[in-house]
């Protein structure tokens, strides 16, 4: 039962979704990084999601925060905020997709710079476009990037379905505090079992083939 | 210092601020609604700061969740995850903005039923006609429309700050969670003084005429 | 031909319909209104259509243009530009719909004030919710809500047809230039016949019921 | 006076404007190219406007349309109906800004790929936080991506001035139609030599200086 009495209720699946593989670059996931989080576990959470949408054939979608002379002035007061993130600047390895995740032709890897990968994008366009009406939403960290873009996803009407494994952060609190509040709030923080079991017994009837041209 | 290095930054104020006071409709201060927050210690720390506002004449926003058929099929996800919040339809009275905080003449009332009081709505081209530099966020829940209308305020451009008790939740611990989120990310969080003290200097200052009309 | 070769296009027609009616308010179908557009064959090539989509149990979304203090301030450079447009304020006959296409129970009438019914507004999301993937616009005028809405439907990833009688303005001039800017760029415009025949023959495939609760 | 009373109203410059230079890529500028405009008046018309603008030291702003494996699947509709688009790949000489505008150092270049500015991008929380009030737009083509941005540009609340001779397109009846349309109802069109003659006597009171960092 809810902790909260008349939350945390079910969104369910719909019948064709997408995954979102947020930031996830070296910038994220190595730590040597100063915007590191705890991201070896996410890696290896994520892969079973990723092979299973990838049988699936369903859409799949990486960000990755990058800057260049634009993002850094329309940015500004974010990096204010948030200093440390200027680390992944534009042409640097920061910015590259973790290897151990390296998509394939045909995966897309979207630019951001703020932290809702539905802000300012042209994402919600692409998902309507490909048919898409449930969003998973994996990678880094639960406290920022994730939990805004959970919550856009949410408002701009998609099914929304966190692995709960498959999203981390740096601070082991912050991770729990947000899972809560997503999963009371927005979207279904659900085992990563459970999304690839989904994924496989939709294969067949899911139809990516939506997309004109 | 900050709990995470290199984030936690300062974005201060800017020249021209707004007051938004969120969700402080009697659905979430009246104890006996299934939504209400603990809010008494919210609306005591908000009076203050209104007081400063309208001396200051700076533009003053009030949110009320409020939903009619339009809004019923619009956010029908959301109310599948949060069957409390369908206590607030229009024309009854937990839509209503609780009276110790009761808007004067010429303060406005924005109804809205997603998280962000920016998503879906104009309030961002409201802020841009009034001249707008600067968000304070006040009002309820401190995880839920709090803190998504902070982040979206931050990702639009503005300063945005938060006055520590004038927000406020059902949850202690997400309360104290979410606070150390948006300061770690998107607003400074100050008390509730340092705001009054704020906006009684800027008083003289501020323009609040570059409106046209 | 296309008048432009490469543009024009056809987009077509996907499997979920929705049907838009803009701004068929009083104060843009009463000659009395400063607003008034040459909205009688509008009317009438609006009936047919508004049958139809009954029929086909298709969702059925009025605009209405309507204004109180928060709009009257959100809007000031509009009315400034446009101050023939302040007829239209909330209490007046003039917001309401013309009795003419009495909108009925489960349709939903939206007030807008800005001239693209997206803009600023829920409808995106209340489309992907009804699982909408094409949206038929009809309404006035045709060079400036309708066009901007119709704009914004294509960039937000909808098929987007527009009824060529079914649109109307106050020059003749500006309603052919911009039937032809929005048939190159943007929307399919084709006669009303064909999109009553396209809602009649999609009545049974069409599952309404997409919606959840 | 008006051709329709109660339209054409001025909105006027505020205090801070910027320039919006719009798809003035080979791609569009050069006769090879199969989306072509009229674009060496245009061109000639802009010079002027940029060495003022270059002069008073506000934020000047490129669009160049430009696709890749992800905006060629989000805007897979926009490719059918305008299937001439497609020429503008990313990394093929037609996306790159016509030499005769070459951008300085400093002068940001943002990749688009729908017809709006404003659409899918952080465009209004660049203007925002740089304190921009006025949005002087730019470019080609009038019945396309100027009309869009101008639409959006007075949609967010920025005062919005259309440099006559410095907007262009391939049909003369659509750049005639769309500059009475704008003027009308979004923007004040004004003469170029008015443009250069605000921007230089505004070259000594505008603070460029708004920005953080």
């Amino acid at each position: 039962m809810s902790v909260v009495p008349g939350l945390g209720g079910r969104v369910g699946w719909g019948r064709s979704p997408a995954l979102l593989v947020i930031d996830m670059c070296l910038g994220f996931t190595d730590p040597a990084s100063p915007m590191a989080c705890d991201a070896d576990p996410v890696v290896e959470a994520i892969q079973p999601i990723l092979a299973a949408a990838r049988a699936a054939a369903i859409p799949i979608v990486f960000t990755t925060v990058s800057w260049g002379d634009y993002e850094k002035r329309a940015a500004a007061l974010r990096f204010l905020k948030m200093p440390a993130g200027t680390v992944c600047e534009e042409g640097t390895r920061w910015v590259e997709i973790d290897p151990r995740l390296e998509p394939l032709p045909g995966e897309l890897v979207v630019r951001k710079v703020f932290a809702s990968a539905f802000f300012g994008s042209t994402l919600s366009t692409l998902l309507r476009t490909e048919e898409v009406d449930t969003v998973i939403v994996t990678g880094v960290s639960t406290s920022g990037c994730v939990r805004a873009t959970v919550t856009d996803s949410a408002q701009h009407g998609f099914h929304t379905i966190v692995p709960r494994e498959a999203v981390g952060d740096r601070l082991a609190r912050a991770h729990e505090a947000n899972l809560e509040d997503i999963d009371l709030k927005y979207a279904d923080v659900i085992p990563v079992d459970d999304v690839v079991t989904a994924l496989q017994s939709s294969a067949v009837q899911i139809d990516p083939s939506g997309v004109p041209g």
